[in-house]
């Protein structure tokens, strides 16, 4: 049972309860997914066990028809949810990268709790781990991914714009099930991709530059993260010699991907090998990061990240050089590190 | 400017700078939009007007570009982003509503801040009051959402389903050049509409039933929100009554709408009809809400708001009933408050 590592971290730090806030933390440990806006949404994890879910009243019989056992407290937007439960603990776990100084103070008002302590970490340690299930519906997400490079790389002609494209593999994809992407897609042209997060515009297609694909699908609440650097016609040597070491670089860094092995000295690998190319200033970014309920999620693939590789991890590696005025190039895929190695879930050819 | 109002609470609250974190805030002051995921996006803003953004290093060249003039201060993933900057406040204005205990912890580090207040009042009272070129956005993206309607309308065929009129509806819609919905548009069928929050799915449409659309598109970073329930054929006697009554509601609560009028008046307004009607328990939530950058902002229109209407503001008024089994009912304007009344700003037939 999923909440079994947080009741043991409860005792551990000598705490009354778990208060989960986080939307997607809470669609983790109970099946149930909203986006509640500015309203409260929160899970109540006692140290028994006892499971409480705080929701809008109008969310009640959503939540009902989820996989979701325990007690439901709905609020109307007139009334404080808090009051609505009787509850009181001294010593609160919450999610510090979630809970705000606001929702902290109606924490210790409500529940007259005194101490606040981080389950943070033990959530992200959880959710760092996938299950079978998990990895099975990322590689089915990551499939749709390639489905949508190969859309949108059909679709290149002389004068489309980046806005066009992006519109046609959002549109094309939709056909396969598709009704959320991971994040906007990002379709560059040429030295546009030199700005490593730049925004699709009308700017038109020419012969001979590369084509930058960053995009991800979300399936079933899953998440993929690809990108593709293709050429349309010949790039020229620059920008050729840029793609080629790039590709380089992420090719040896998935290789030394495998259980035991410490995750910064993948990030340097990548890294060496833009540097020695003389690059090293154009790569301002990590390698890569967890990929799952979230585009971005735990763990960084970082030169700062000194944590090991462990099976069941699910990562994106994604080395770029970007030279201003010349040309941007970025190569990523998704990764499930296994028992005895690794397994690339992206397919789409480099 | 923008920050006056800022730099008087400042110094109203004897504070040294104000620390906007929420990236709607951060465009709303500089220009600049960006969403940095779970890195730091941060504008500093100094008694003595000055400003500084601290933006992951790979944002930079997009700050450059933007409206932004201040001093930027932009970080690699592996570095400590506060310790880029020479700073130290004693206290300091943050946004209670957005800033983490995490983030509060690293700004005692950093910069030996003690004590932290609140800046999120003023933020939203400035925001709550658009300006001209707000108002003349959001009603293009409210002629656009009346356009989806008319898309979605057009599209209603027996045995079609609600995924299919959603698809549609955000395909078409692409070629009036809008990029991005304010929320997940919601189409629903028949009773299937009782869930005030129901996701679309496989139901097929049958004769002689509502069909609900709940929908917005983002102009300009600006949002509609409008909801119209509309008849495929006639939908039975108890259906229809229930139409009524909401279109009632909806008609007399905003025609009440002025300055100097009490929000909560007009939430009384909409519930007495239908409370009258005996749908009163059928009716779980305020009666709408400010909009602007977000398609859910400052402030709620519900019966604990004892504000006052005043000239400048953007809301909706949205009314609703939703009888299980039976049928959902909700009918949703945008409307701007002006000088002496107001104006509907959405306006598909009702």
């Amino acid at each position: 049972m999923k909440t079994e590592q947080i009741i043991t971290e409860i005792k551990h730090q000598q705490a009354d309860a778990a208060w989960i806030t986080t939307p997607l933390n809470i669609f983790y440990f109970t099946g149930y997914l909203s986006d509640p806006h500015e309203r409260l949404l929160a899970l109540l994890i006692k140290a028994d066990g006892t499971q409480v879910l705080f929701c809008p009243q109008l969310e009640v019989e959503e939540v009902k028809a989820s996989p979701f056992t325990g007690e439901i407290i709905g609020y109307l937007d007139t009334e404080n949810a808090l009051d609505k439960y009787q509850f009181s603990a001294n010593n609160l776990l919450v999610e510090a990268e979630h809970l705000t100084l606001k929702r902290q103070r109606e924490l210790t008002a409500a529940f007259g709790v005194q101490q606040f302590n981080d389950i943070d970490a033990t959530v992200k340690s959880l959710r760092n781990i996938k299950s079978a299930d998990e990895i099975a519906t990322i590689q089915k997400a990551c499939e749709l991914a390639d489905k949508c490079i190969e859309i949108g790389v059909s679709y290149l002609s002389e004068g489309v714009t980046e806005r066009q494209v992006v519109n046609h593999i959002e549109n094309e994809i939709k056909a396969y099930g598709v009704h959320e992407m991971s994040f906007d897609t990002m379709v560059l042209f040429g030295d546009h991709a030199a700005s490593p997060h730049g925004t699709p515009g009308d700017r038109k297609l020419q012969n001979n530059e590369f084509v930058l694909f960053d995009l991800g699908v979300i399936y079933n609440n899953y998440c993929s993260d690809m990108t593709r650097t293709v050429k349309f016609g010949t790039p020229n040597a620059k920008a050729q010699e840029i793609y080629d070491v790039v590709l380089k670089a992420e090719t040896e860094a998935i290789a030394a991907i495998k259980p035991g092995v410490t995750i910064s000295d993948v990030d340097h690998i990548a890294r060496n090998i833009i540097a020695e190319a003389g690059y090293g200033e154009y790569f301002p970014h990590r390698l890569g990061h967890g990929l799952g309920l979230e585009e971005h999620e735990y763990q960084d693939v970082s030169s700062s990240n000194h944590n090991q590789f462990e099976a069941g991890m699910v990562i994106t590696i994604e080395p770029g050089i970007y030279v201003p005025e010349v040309a941007g190039v970025r190569i990523e895929d998704d990764i499930v590190v296994t028992e005895d190695g690794h397994k690339i879930m992206t397919g789409y050819d480099k």
